[in-house]
């Protein structure tokens, strides 16, 4: 496995093994890598020639009341994880290689990024297309993957590929969870035992609402009711919100028609946690009269 | 001369033709070459194995009160003048192929965008910052060629590809001026006879500012009062403004210690005309005591 600190680097490399017709997969991480990240690199292990994966905790996606300064960082245990997966590139450049000091280029994805999310991380949204387009010129893969539990972020990249034209095919994978449902999270570590135990509810509440759809309710302020009444309840939790929204465009939707995201943000004591159900199919079963 | 209309297409020849091991020069415009276009493509022709040319009045770029619809086109002319020039590739998108419904993506570089023409054509730079950037992505050139005329918007754009790490040569060429020193520009077409001969003291201003730095001046206010004195007393010119910057950052400069650019955007009847002259060596030649 080659470590590369450097853009330019990074840049030669992805340059000669394209010539060389190789194709590239790239996982753009911030660290702390857990087995939803090492699912990520399966998937481009199965679908590219090589592997290459970045560590780079991004200083523009938080706010100034975030948490970056202490996001969980371990490289050396994050770069034993990569090795171990068969990744034949880890790309870990420093904050000032990536944001020099006249740095002044920002990335936008506007509609997509006002909903869910974005009223509660100002700036966030800004800060990972800025981040994902510079690691995507530098690092020049063919297809870039990306965790469903982070699906408003995911689509964002997304529209960004299209809307700018990228040559890179943009895949969502599943999110991986833990055996009681709770999606892995890097933040998951900040948990202590009591939070970790009441951080099962915001699975436990995407399930109601799945649930709720499967036997035949179609009128979302129904479903998010029932759900709010379970998650509002739980102690150690405070909701950031619970949407039912069209995956594509992350618009709220009345009645269900067709495939829907549940989304829910949930504070459990000072963490952040985010997660979601896509439903595709069960909306089509149940739309008999 | 291929025609090119769709991104897809566009890509795809890139791409064979940067596996083949070509190098690709590109010049972006809005159509309605002139002479200044023609010393660009002159100049890719020299340095790049493969010369593309993009003709596409962007929309986004113009603000609702600004002159998209009266923008000159015309090309047949245009295609005429790049076929005999030697261009290889002309891409000529339609509106829809660069903005299909849903698009939403936008770019902006921050610091640049705020002085000299930003405040007068607000959201003008991050249409040119969005769309350059798209269209680099769809041409993948080497090495892509900018006239000094438009300044402000090629050093925008040489942030943005060094910011979002894309590789690619950035090239600021010199301005072309008809004979009477009026630079050359799309837009002088619109100006009638007496308009034409108006426009003349916008470069007479400017070397005005020039010829007394070469005296010795170095206070900026001095010389600016001077060429103001000129300008604003000529007929049927209408000031935006006149700026001494440096040329890198386009930071006001007071004292006159190193590389500047003069520059100036006045209102000549209802046609906007933009020009300026960077001085390089003159003020170090003049730093006596």
């Amino acid at each position: 496995m080659r470590v590369i600190k450097t853009i330019k680097q990074m840049q030669r490399l992805a340059a000669s093994l394209r010539r060389g017709g190789k194709t590239i997969g790239f996982v753009p991480t911030m660290g702390a890598l857990h087995e939803g990240h090492l699912s990520l690199i399966r998937a481009a292990r199965k679908a590219c020639d090589i592997v290459a994966v970045s560590i780079f905790v991004n200083p523009t996606q938080f706010g100034p009341a975030e948490d970056y300064t202490i996001y969980p960082r371990d490289s050396k245990r994050d770069a034993t994880l990569c090795r171990n997966a068969g990744v034949d590139i880890l790309f870990c450049p420093s904050v000032e290689e990536m944001y020099p000091a006249d740095f002044q280029t920002f990335v936008q994805v506007e509609k997509l990024s006002q909903g869910l999310c974005g009223p509660h991380r100002l700036g966030h949204f800004r800060g990972v297309a800025t981040v994902v387009l510079k690691l995507l010129q530098t690092v020049q893969p063919h297809q870039a993957f990306f965790g469903q539990k982070d699906y408003q972020q995911s689509r964002i990249i997304q529209q960004m590929v299209q809307d700018l034209a990228l040559s890179i095919r943009v895949r969502i994978l599943p999110t991986v969870r833990e055996t009681d449902g709770l999606a892995m999270s890097s933040r998951n570590i900040h948990l202590n035992r009591e939070e970790r135990q009441a951080a099962t509810v915001i699975y436990r509440t995407l399930k109601l609402g799945e649930e709720l759809i499967r036997q035949g309710e179609r009128t979302s302020h129904v479903i998010r009711k029932k759900m709010l009444e379970l998650i509002r309840h739980a102690s150690l939790v405070r909701l950031d919100y619970l949407a039912i929204v069209a995956p594509k465009n992350l618009q709220e939707i009345r009645e269900i028609t067709g495939p829907i995201l549940i989304a829910i943000a949930a504070w459990i004591g000072k963490t952040r946690l985010i997660d979601n159900l896509r439903l595709d199919s069960e909306s089509k079963e149940g739309r008999r009269p």
